[in-house]
Parts: C-alpha cells; sequence; structure tokens
C-alpha cells in the first residue's frame, strides 16, 4: 500500500524505506503494524433515584446498591493483529479486575486467543485459548456496543465472563466476513466474527478458573446475517453446549449436601438458545431464548442438584444520528428462573426486570448512557429461603473508547 | 536513515503516504501515533550504614529496615494520548504492586483517567476515572521527579497512593498550560497540568478499594505558577477536602472499638493544605503544611476515634548542569502528629525525619540518588502504646526513564 | 509542526519527517522506535495415554495428570527496546500467573531489567531489576525455544521462575554478542546474550517474593560458545551461586521443625553446574549437571536440614528444515536427587524422566510439539513420607509466537 501510493506521486522509482524497522527482522512488517492497541474503559454510578439498596447483583455489576459509589466496571487495553498472514493473536486484559473482595484493579486476562487460519480468505479458522464461548449473541457482542449496562441473567448465568479456555472452530464465508464487519463499523453493535457455524470444546469452569473434572464441554452455534431488502439485516441464531461443571468446595457452604457422583464428577450443564436479533436501521429488535438444566440449591433437601431452568429476553431500539451524534433509545425485560452455577451454594433465582433507557455518542469517543431500570429479583440459597428484593434506580454509564 | 535515502533518491516531490496507517481507520491517525508508551522503574537498596533495623515505615517503603534487600518499589507502563482532538486517555499500571503480603510484581493501576475537554484548546476539562487527587504539591509531583525517596507522611497520609476514582473538574488557561509544561520539560520537577484551579468528588476510600458508605469526598484546589523577574516561577497552592472514611472491619484488630457511628458512616476525614514551591533556577526550595482531622488510635479508650492531625515539610534544593548531566543536591525535613487512616487500626503517629541527599542524572535516562536519612518515629497502636524508633540510613536508588 | 517544516523546507530535495513523531520529543525518535512488543503464548493438553493420573509435578505443569484440561502454561507480552544508547529494558509480564489457586491469568512480572551499558558496544554492562539468574543454560533459554515442555528438575530447582532481583555485570566481546544473536535467530535455540562472564549478587528468596534474610546470594558463570571447523558451534559453561535461603514460615507445616539458626538466616543454598551445548546442524546435543547443597525435609528428625543435592540431565536433537517448516524430534533424560526449598517443608526428590518428542514449526509463528513423558517421581514430605508416582502420557503443547 505504502509503496504503490508513493510509486504513483512521482515517475521516479522510490525506494520507499521500511519506517522505522525494526532492525532484527528487516523484511517483515514492523512490529507496530503487526500489533496494534485499542481499549474503552466504563465509568458507572448506579445510586441515584434507588428505591431499594438491598437489590443488588453481583453478576452484573457489584457496586449496585448498598456502599456503592462511583465505580470502574470494565477497563480493557487490546493488542491484536494479524501476525502473519495466517496467525492472528487477541490479548484483551482488563484492568478493573479483583485479586479479592477489597483490592481492587488488577490486570486479569479476558481473552487471549490466537486464530490460526487453513487458508488465505480466512474462511476456515481454528481459535486456541481463552476467548468467549460461542452461546448467546448478547454474550458475544461486546460490552463497549452492548446498549443496556448489563448482559441479561438468563443466557449470562450459563458462562461466567463469557468465556473459557478451549479449542473452536469457525466457518465464515468471505461475503459474510465483510457482513459481520460491517454491524460493528457502522455503529450497529454487531458480534464481529464468531462464524457463520462454531463448534469447540472448552474447559467448563469458565474464565480464569482452573479445570476439575478433567472433562470437556462442547458447544456448537449457528446463525446467520440475512440481507432483507438490501439494507435491513436479520441475524437469527441457535446454539448449544453440553458438559459437566464442578462446584467446586470453596464454593460450598457447610451444611450444604451434594452427592458424592456430583463431586467428583461435576453436574450436569447443558443449555439449548435461540437468537434474533434486527440491526437498528434506525429501528431495531433483538430477543433470545434460553433452557437448560444445571446446578441448583434444592430448599427441600437443603442440597445442590441438577434442575431445569430457563429465561430469556427482549429488547427494542430505535438509532438516531444527530450530526456527528448518535442518540440510541431501547427498552429491555428479562426474565430468568433457573440457578446460577457461579455463585456460592449455586443459588436458585427468579429474575424481572425492566430497563428503559439511551444511548448517547456524544462524540466518537465518549459515550453517555443512562438506564432506568425496575427489577424484581428473588434469591435461594441456605442462608435464605426466599431472599426477595425489587426496587427501581437510575444508572449512569459514561464510556471512553480509543 | 528514513531522511538520508528519500532525500538521495529523488528530486520531485513525493506524496508521502501515511506510514504504516491501519487498514481499518484510514483517516484518522494510526493507533500509535495517538497512544504512546513510556515509563520508569526505581530500583532501592536501604541498607547502607543503618543503625536501626526496627525503624520501618510501611507508607514509604515496605523494603527499609530488617529484612529488607534490593527493592523494585516502582516499576510503571504509561499508555497515554490525544486519542481525540476532546478525548486524551491515561492508563498506568504499576508492575511493582503486591496481590499479597509474599506474592509481589502483579500488575495494578495506579491512573486509568480520562480527560475531555469541553473546549479545542483544553482550558476546561472534565477528567473522570482514577486519578491522582489535587490534594498537596507533593502528592501530585510523579515520584519520578521527587528528589527524596518517599514523600512527607504529614500530607501523604491524607490519600494513600495518591489517588481515588472520582470526577474532577480542571481549568487551566492556555499560557499556564504552556508553564505547566515547560516546568516538567525543562527538568523543574513540576506536577504537570492539575489546573490553576481543580474541584472533583471521588470515593474517598483511596486507589483501588472498594467505596464502602455510598458518600463521596470533595476537594479543591487553587495553585498558580507565578512567573517572577522574567524566570523566577514560584507556585503556591492552597487545597482541601472533606468525606467521610471507613475504617473497614479487615482493619481493625480484635479489641479495638470503634462507636456505631463510625461504623457505618465513617469517620471525618478533612484536610486543608497550603504549599508553596520556587522551582530551582538554580535555587529552589519547596514547603508544604496541612492541618485537620480523622481516624486515629485513641490509647486512652482504646477505641479509634476522630483526632486532630498536622504537620509538613520544607525542602531546598539547587540544580547544577554539568555538561550533558545534572546534579541536585537536596535537604529535607518534616514532620508530621497525627494518626494514618489507611493502616491497621489507624495508629498515631509522631514523625520527624531529616533527609540530605544527591539526585544525579548520569545520563538521560539512568538517574542516580543517595538519601542520608535520620528519622524518628513513634507508632502508637494497640499492640504498642508508644513504639518509638530512631536512626540513620544511607539510601540508594536508580531510576531508569524510558 | 512537522508539516510547516517540510513545506518550508524546499520544493525540491524532501525533508522527510521523522514519521509519526511524538511532539513532545521532537528530537528523539519515536515511542515505538525505542519500545517495541512481542511475545508468545503456549497451550497445552497433558492427559493423553496417561498411565497415572497422580503422576504430578507443580515445579513443571500445575495441569499434569488428574484434574487437569487445557492449560495456558504461558502467555507473555515483551516490551523491549534500546531507550536510549546506553540503556536498554526488557519488562516482560506473563499473562498466566495466579493470584491464588483458583483464580488464573492474573499479569505478574517475569522480567524488568535495565541494562546500562558502560561502552556504546555493549561489551560491558550492567544489569539492574529483576531477571534470570545466570545459572543454567537451560534455566537461561526462553522457553518458547525450548524442546522439552518443562525445564529439567535438577537446575530449575535452584531457582523458580529462574528469576530474582539483583544487580548483575555482564562481559560481551562484540563477536560472541554476533555470535549468541544468530544462535537465537537462525533457530539454534541459544540462551541469548547472558555474557561470556556474568557476575552477580541477588536476593536469594528467587522471582517476585519479597527478600527475608537481608543478605544477598552471588552468582557468577563462565560461557563460550565456540566455533569448530567453520560451522559447528559448542557451548560449553560453568556457573555456581551461594548464599542463604530462608523457608518462610507460611511454607512450613505444623509439626516440622527448624533449628533456630535457619529460621532466621536461612539454610545454605550452594551450587555449582557445568553445561555443554552442541548446537544443532543438523545434529545437536545438550547436558547439564549439577551438584549441591540446599534445605530439604528429613524423615528421620521430621525438620527441613541442609542437605546435599544433585542431578542433571541430558538431551540429542535432530533439525530438519522442510521447505519453511522445522521438525525437530529429541530425546531427553533427567534425573535429580534431592530437595526442592521452592515447596512446601522443602521435600525431598527422586526423579527420573525420559522424554521422546518432536516440535513442530508448522508455520513460522505457530509450533506444536508433541512429548511422550516416561516419569518416575519420589516425594518425600511430612504428609508422606514415600510418595513415588510413576507412569506415561503424550503431552501436546501449541505455541504461538507474535
Amino acid at each position: 500500500q505504502t509503496t504503490d501510493s508513493t510509486a504513483k506521486a512521482t515517475p521516479v522509482v522510490v525506494q520507499q524505506p521500511a519506517p522505522n524497522a525494526v532492525q532484527e527482522t528487516p523484511k517483515k512488517k514492523a512490529w507496530y503494524d503487526r500489533i496494534s492497541l485499542r481499549g474503552y474503559a466504563q465509568v458507572r454510578y448506579n445510586r441515584l433515584l434507588e428505591t431499594n439498596p438491598n437489590l443488588k447483583c453481583d453478576q452484573c455489576d457489584k457496586s449496585l446498591g448498598d456502599g456503592g459509589g462511583l465505580f470502574l466496571r470494565r477497563g480493557r487495553l487490546i493488542f491484536s493483529g494479524d501476525v502473519s498472514d495466517r496467525l492472528y493473536i487477541y490479548i484483551q486484559p482488563d484492568f478493573a479486575s479483583s485479586a479479592s473482595s477489597n483490592t481492587l484493579h488488577f490486570f486479569q486476562l479476558r481473552d487471549a486467543y490466537f486464530d490460526v487460519s487453513l487458508d488465505k480468505n480466512k474462511v476456515y479458522r481454528f481459535r486456541v485459548g481463552q476467548s468467549k464461548i460461542p452461546y448467546g449473541f448478547e454474550n458475544l457482542q461486546s460490552s463497549s456496543n452492548r446498549l443496556a449496562l448489563d448482559r441479561n441473567d438468563a443466557l449470562n448465568s450459563a458462562i461466567a465472563n463469557e468465556r473459557d479456555l478451549g479449542i473452536f472452530f469457525y466457518w465464515t464465508p468471505e461475503a459474510i466476513q465483510e457482513r459481520f464487519k460491517l454491524l460493528t463499523d457502522a455503529g450497529l453493535k454487531g458480534t464481529g466474527n464468531y462464524g457463520v457455524f462454531g463448534i469447540g470444546i472448552y474447559n467448563g469452569q469458565t474464565a480464569n478458573k482452573p479445570e476439575v473434572n478433567s472433562t470437556q464441554h462442547v458447544v456448537a452455534r449457528l446463525s446467520y446475517p440475512l440481507l432483507v431488502g438490501g439494507k435491513q439485516i436479520i441475524e437469527p441464531g441457535i446454539q448449544a453446549y453440553t458438559g459437566k461443571y464442578v462446584v467446586t468446595p470453596d464454593q460450598v457452604s457447610s451444611g450444604v449436601g451434594i452427592e458424592e457422583k456430583y463431586l467428583k464428577d461435576g453436574f450436569d450443564d447443558q443449555r439449548l438458545a435461540a437468537s434474533v436479533v434486527v440491526y437498528p436501521q434506525p429501528f431495531g429488535f433483538q430477543a433470545e431464548y434460553n433452557v437448560g438444566r444445571g446446578p441448583e440449591f434444592n430448599l427441600e433437601s437443603n442440597a445442590i442438584e441438577v434442575q431445569n431452568l430457563h429465561g430469556g429476553y427482549a429488547q427494542a431500539m430505535y438509532r438516531k444520528e444527530v450530526g456527528s451524534q448518535v442518540l440510541i433509545p431501547f427498552v429491555k425485560v428479562q426474565h430468568y428462573e433457573g440457578g446460577k452455577k457461579h455463585e456460592r451454594d449455586a443459588p436458585g433465582y427468579s429474575v424481572y426486570e425492566t430497563e428503559i433507557g439511551v444511548e448517547w455518542l456524544v462524540h466518537k469517543s465518549v459515550e453517555l448512557t443512562a438506564d432506568y431500570s425496575i427489577g424484581d429479583r428473588t434469591i435461594r440459597n441456605a442462608q435464605n429461603f426466599d431472599n426477595r428484593q425489587y426496587g427501581n434506580r437510575l444508572r449512569l454509564q459514561a464510556q471512553f473508547n480509543f
């Protein structure tokens, strides 16, 4: 590219030196053309118009309710790039991770994956490392693109931090690669390229946790962004996973029982989800639903057992460009009925939540979101068989993209 | 290199292509022109001519006294830049942070702030995120610029690691922006631009700690670098903050009492400080003093209570250029009388310390400091009502700037 | 700024502006020409053809045996460069570090060293900071270059993570600098430049651990890559260290005794090693052996005492280029008899292991290794006086270089 444009500019052949070439690699691209750095950060305040400080949600945002203040919910640096014609890397630390409950802001991995493409056009790819599990549109969509401040409980309870260590295969025809790219570049809030078809195995204890039971989870997903009438894009998807999840002893309160077989091999952990997305041009719609089985605290036996779960969400949004700014009002309703395997004693949950909000792209790199949230959450665990909390609050977020 | 070869190649006007432009952002600057990386590191040895190995200071340097050896006191990578015409980012991990008392060198955030300027000339700015609290000149001055190896106890006991999560507003007229920049670029050891006027709110539990009491601290600062006689620059400043600080249960020894109201809402935490700096051209002088109130262990009631505190320091220095090298001998005296809210049981302190040292800029990126320190420190807590330690030591530091 | 000066300069000879020069440093090189970023990552699976899931080795790979799954063994980002004509920096976080037994993938330092050269040609260098201790060829060789998946127990038990905080002096004549460089650049798997002669002091508690006993270890090494017959390079080496190592209270089980003198000052920790490497052109050979003394659990006294240790390894390999790919089959045998000071109670070990494997450079940045390992390991500590485990397994690794 560099060479071409120079050549056009003048009839004399200019031997353009590779600018700033690193000395030890005279023939390959400079490091900063192979690896780039970008990122984003989200600073929040959730306490306005709060009617119930006991309405909390650890999976969502640890600064919700009593004790919460200004909070760095996410901070990400993304080192990524095509380091060779066949290898693409993506290494994303989060700099808002806790090393313990009262020491914040350590750097911990979110993604460290390595895409090896089998062909030059990257239609067939293997992905190795810690990455998002292809289960659910909202799970795969970057938090920097999501409208509502948190993911829905129903599908996000499948995989903490949406990620795990595994090996995946993705198939994406070239035309659809372009379309996936367009959906993020044009501000339509797509997932990026997780394949039209994806299949993989992963440890199953979720991100940044060691494997326990020596058996892998298996996941598969099919998703296709249909072009309808020359402009509208509709993306239906279906996905499922199965495996055995171990609730480790440090996550079980004394007195809570677990059958011998579950202790060693883990609990059945299986889900099936359907997704549909109508991208906002200008009106958009998005819905997902999943059913499955997994570990959940049983009030009657005072034990963790395999139980059914189900739930999902629906969201409508409208994208409005105002000069260089963009406004996207949205409304989202969600429901979940089932266990949360990642939390102590795998408590049972009944979640109903409605959110009405607006995302405002103030400037290309500064985004403000206001989200009025009306929630009703019941948690059932050994400490409290029926801890129901409901209330409303206004949540604010400033997001910085760089 | 680049210059030579192009110049030789052709006399025709060459349209220089944007070198190495990242493909997905054809119109904006390449990532490495928006974000840059620099940093510094400090390696120390504090045990020479040591007369009392029990004279320690956790707030200062954990390798002081018994058991100390070579120590990586600070290691910083700074990712910063004007990522758009209105957004400046500054993300600074420290790579010498402990995750627990015996595991060192984790990456933890110091700064992650985002400056949104209201005008093109950056006179009016909002700063969002974790950043230094505008309280005290020495607190704001980078450790890479400070002469003495540690900050003074009196003002630094206000905010551990000098930082917290908050929202700040800074006002800096353009001419003073230039002056602040000159004061750091010319090796005069200024603070950088924290505004002529700054005001903000922040959580109040200090850097990398979760908020506890749902109320914010408020801080304000006024500081002006006066140009005197065409060359000398004198910077007087005044600053104050107020809020409620919670001594969390994990920081209180069993048997030590805390009144109910303090437990929940926190202790009064209020300070007022005055600063004056005469920048070293060649002779310099610097002094700060603060008074206030905050949590402190009370010997008589065996409880943590709100008590008065006061203290400050004065420093004289002389800047001498010797060829490309710079030598800055200095002398610093300090005193503090009050509690340290960040330490277990908020112990009371009486601190007297004198330091005589010299900073030697050996080469543009290598700096050596020798600091002979004469200290007298008394700590009063539940374990020891009058733990007085005094002694002398020679401290050495090698600093690497990159 | 850059644009202006070019425009004014002349329509003819084009003054090539420093491309992308950072504005605040007009005269020095852009930051990305002073600092570069590269790295590598290793993803493993160790459970194929496993005959004994109780055959484990914490020092080697925590995912060996029962409970192990896919594992990110190492993930490294390397920020390095000649930041001035006399200062070279090397800062290497690992992003696969645990903050506790069940929270993985934190960023923790491996290297943070600063080379100050006394002469322009870098023949005489001081290295300050955390770096590899010059003890053992395989310890100094990057894991990205090693054929076998883990280092040998015998020499690697000397220094956990191969590193410590210290000050070192290295001497490398210019011709040998070139040769060391060639040995890594040409894929011959050298160590890089740790000097023909190196000497240094370091804390002695090993990487990322605080110093305890106020005394430093001393190390020295002599190593020379001899050019034999115009092509073959043979590198013999000799190295030794001495110091006092403290087994800290948190590393001692209750009931296990330690004599008073050892508790305070530490145990004798002394080793001497010989190395020889014949670089693979195409046939290669490599062997090291060390003897020494160090802390080891004594079954009879139920106490940790100073005991003798010895052991080493030998490896043969053959380097075969097949088009742009490289295949290196290898066989390695190792033996160790002695204590492991870094583990709880400094258990005694008897290790016999044979590995037969092949490294396959599939593409310039993707490397696969298969390693069939036949092991026999006995651990003697307070919990089990004779925990002998033997068995075989096939281990796989994918390494990504960027």
